[in-house]
């Protein structure tokens, strides 16, 4: 394991860098890659990120970034717990990661060199280390990759995994300059007229289960077609369940095509751990937040769901 | 106008205070009223805290706060921008205030001392400030109301009004120890089955006007009934127009006993001064969330509303 001094003296001694983020990139496994990427192309090195999608809302991002064509020498991954978690990229970077920079306890990645620090709330937080340590001059498109990745995975400063460190590097970050009245706004109070039409309709079939304490939401791909809400539009419903009275354990449930559920899970970790309940499905995360997939019908999945939680509550 | 320092100074000087918070009291007047309060006992002043209302969801601010009798002397406002905000209090304590501490912009209180100071997200910053000077130790309920104040005034950290110095006071008053999971649970994060029933029908009936730049939404007393909702579960209402795409002013209708309606403003303020809507109709507040009143039926107070939209926008 490296310390933050030792991952920043690697990323000084190699170049030609492809930094991969996790499949379904999120706000931090994208802040993370992009606030690397930009830091390092400042201090004379190549850079690129290989990512299996960007979100629409993500795409501010990319300003300032340059393609670059290069030959890969040293390959990073960021915010990934798992090789799995690579998706489409994963057989391809089988046992050639040489840096692995995470913050997920559950961290399985095989890598040459690995930092891992489970009391950050992002993974954002420890590139800031990082990037400090490296005295690289925080740029405002470095602050605002590294206040998305921050912002999105606290809820804005809202979820227990927030520290006085996360909101201090949140205020460092502003205070250099960055849009976060922008990326807030785009990340928190943004909603389509078709995704208020879905919140309408979710919240029309919530499934509650174990007296109450569980409830399960769910979109399906003909939902999303009739209701025109694009896939981009589907993230941020995991919150839905979890803050409904009474429920320590809220799922939601994503129709993919390929016939299955992209399955969140939101707890009340003294209740439940679920990056445990999760790993029952061959997913992972944090105590009470984390992800899984699950095949089938949606109400075969929903079932296997069901007996899941009764099984564990 | 005083500085902190002096205001600081006054309260060391003077003793049995009676602090007043304002009508529809919200978190930062109740969590500025509650910090103060359990700060001044904690140097064995003796104070107390008036106020119209305390909703459910504060009830916990008022842990270890002892009832007192005695005679005041000393009557403090806070978070209160104008006398007429003190509601059915008003009257009593016409030109009787003695220390008005607030963080509006258009305070309009006559009181013997006043420190305003709208650089501060919430008015329980200045509280923050005027606590440390005094040398008080920040308890863990007095961190709770300061946090409380904070929390629910920044929308959790997430508007535009959050600064670098909000989110180090929040750092600050997180590490001496404050319940802000459970404050940002039950704040931001706990909805009732009959709110789910409430957001379904507002979603339904939501109005928009000024080609689509005004949403409006609305309850009133016979969806509260039908529904079985508190008053308390409409706060955090306002925010829900103003996060649909393309809307620069969200405005949301509250209807009260006594043939008028409460009426949130939320505004991008590069488009619209909330504050400045809301003064046409005696009401004030922010340049992105003020609130006033409005009489008649929903379709008279709606269409006036509407109205002065069109002439504003």
């Amino acid at each position: 394991m490296l310390t933050v001094k030792e991952a920043a003296e690697f990323l000084r001694l190699h170049d030609n860098y492809e930094i991969l983020t996790h499949d379904y990139p999120d706000g931090d496994t994208l802040g993370s890659a992009y606030a690397l990427c930009i830091a390092l192309c400042s201090i004379g090195k190549r850079a690129r990120i290989i990512t299996t999608g960007l979100p629409k809302s993500f795409t501010f991002l990319t300003q300032g970034v340059e393609e670059q064509s290069f030959d890969a020498d040293t390959i990073v991954c960021v915010d990934v717990a798992d090789e799995k978690l690579l998706g489409c990229n994963a057989d391809k970077y089988h046992g050639k990661i040489d840096l692995c920079i995470d913050h997920h306890s559950t961290n399985k990645v095989i890598a040459k060199n690995i930092i891992v620090d489970d009391s950050a709330a992002a993974n954002c937080e420890i590139i800031y280390h990082i990037l400090k340590e490296l005295g690289i001059k925080i740029t405002r498109p470095i602050a605002n990759a590294l206040y998305t990745g921050i912002s999105t995975d606290t809820g804005c400063f809202k979820y227990s995994n927030t520290t006085p460190k996360t909101l201090r590097i949140a205020a460092d970050i502003i205070e250099i300059g960055c849009d976060s009245v922008y990326i807030n706004k785009l990340m928190f109070d943004t909603k389509s007229k078709a995704k208020l039409r879905l919140e309408k309709e979710i919240y029309e079939n919530i499934r509650y289960c174990a007296d109450g304490r569980c409830a399960i939401i769910y979109t399906t791909l003909e939902m999303q077609k009739k209701l025109g809400v694009s896939s981009d539009e589907l993230e941020g419903l995991a919150s839905i369940p979890r803050q409904i009275e009474g429920v320590s354990i809220g799922i939601t449930m994503r129709e993919k095509e390929g016939g299955f559920f992209k399955v969140s899970v939101r707890t009340n970790s003294k209740v439940i751990n679920a990056a445990d309940f999760c790993a029952k499905f061959g997913g992972g995360g944090h105590r009470e937040a984390s992800g899984c997939t699950v095949k089938g019908s949606l109400e075969e999945a929903r079932q296997t769901l069901i007996e899941a939680v009764e099984e564990a509550l």
